[in-house]
């Protein structure tokens, strides 16, 4: 039996991303409960943190399509992903661990070879639950 | 069906707390993984915030346990605990998702209203693998 | 001689506190350049330090301001002041040490003990050169 | 009339690196007090950001030696120096302004790109006054 990974048990619901910007959403279970019933401060790192990485493979992605139609395409073969560098946040406010909450991103940096997210969670009434920074390592693989 | 949480599902192994120090394993499966099959960033930030506040609330429960025997603890009622503050890592070290980990932490600060600690994460090998600050705010419930 | 201190020679020009936002600005000069000609990456920690200090004390002193006519005031005797706990920053665009720098600061959250602010640094044309959150800690003195 | 540096006010004593590993003593004044006589905590976080700086260039300037005596050299013409890019630091304790500080930092991670430094600030009687953690870029020039 194949174990679920933490990326796929976090739910992420919505993801959309334009230009240098996301906002996604994730609804709450148990599983992002801590024992007191409030949301695990720890289910907001790991999900801003996927979502940056999400967002700049994104952006990445884009840059790296072939730009012709020749169908030569010989730079396809070299590939750059985002690798998650470090990560800074504050929890502002705890949230009982129910409904959802939504994220929204922004690219604070762009550069060849960092991305640096500023990302923040808010409850469903827009109240600011915590606020983090993620800079994303770019590499070529 | 009740879900098993993050925590949980972390499978934090051992965990040892002494004076103002703490060591502790995890051993990795596929939940841990991202979709390369290196361990997911989001696991290391969720395992060292989730240790931190066992080790804050190991030292606070030390420090408020009755101190005579007349019983009346009348002080017990009155119970301190931690919540997860701020955080900030850097990863240093990618690691394929198999074996498990060593985290070490020591205690850089204790406030009466703050707890700091620093956290490694080690591989089998002793090779730093993650750095973290965690900030725990104490708080009476 | 009384030496000037680091504070007196950054010479911050202008800080405008309103609610929970600030704006000031500081004009550049060799003080601030580091020996390749450009700021100082540490300017702007000790700036950005600064400018939440200053904005939590105006918030501070805002809250404890005698209420009523009476003129007794007998709260006004214990002051509470906010004092640096931590610091993170990004610094994202190098910057000629020439011309003036322009911070906005926006407070992320107002504890009862601690105040976080969220602050950007831009040169003249509004281009992010630094971003960082700075943590308050508020103690009665 | 040349006003002098930030760099050369703080008046870094002593540097000594070795290895990965470093240590300096800095001398205080009132250049690095804060109006109430304690040490500004911009202080701490222009000191440990320049000596990062100045231990990663002395760790590039001895990867880049010639390593013959032929004198082609032809690589000396590619210099690689540190430049700062983030920073996190917690103030743990106050400090009056006077006698000095000792730092002590230790090279976390050192990779072709970045160099992740933790450095720790002392007073004379080795208590732990500030923490921080300094990602340097490693680039071209």
């Amino acid at each position: 039996m194949k174990e679920t990974s933490l990326l796929e048990q976090l739910q992420i619901g919505t993801f959309h991303c334009a230009g240098q910007a996301f906002q996604s959403t994730m609804r709450l279970s148990s599983f992002h409960a801590q024992p007191f019933g409030f949301v695990n401060g720890g289910v907001y790192l790991a999900y801003g943190e996927a979502l940056a990485g999400m967002a700049s493979n994104a952006i990445l992605a884009q840059e790296t399509k072939p730009s012709s139609e020749c169908g030569i395409g010989s730079e396809s073969t070299k590939q750059r992903i985002a690798v998650g560098q470090s990560i800074t946040a504050n929890h502002v406010k705890p949230k009982r661990c129910e409904g959802y909450v939504v994220a929204r991103g922004q690219l604070l940096h762009k550069g060849g070879r960092n991305h640096v997210w500023i990302i923040n969670i808010f409850d469903e009434e827009d109240r600011l639950l915590s606020h983090m920074t993620v800079t994303n390592s770019i590499v070529n693989v």
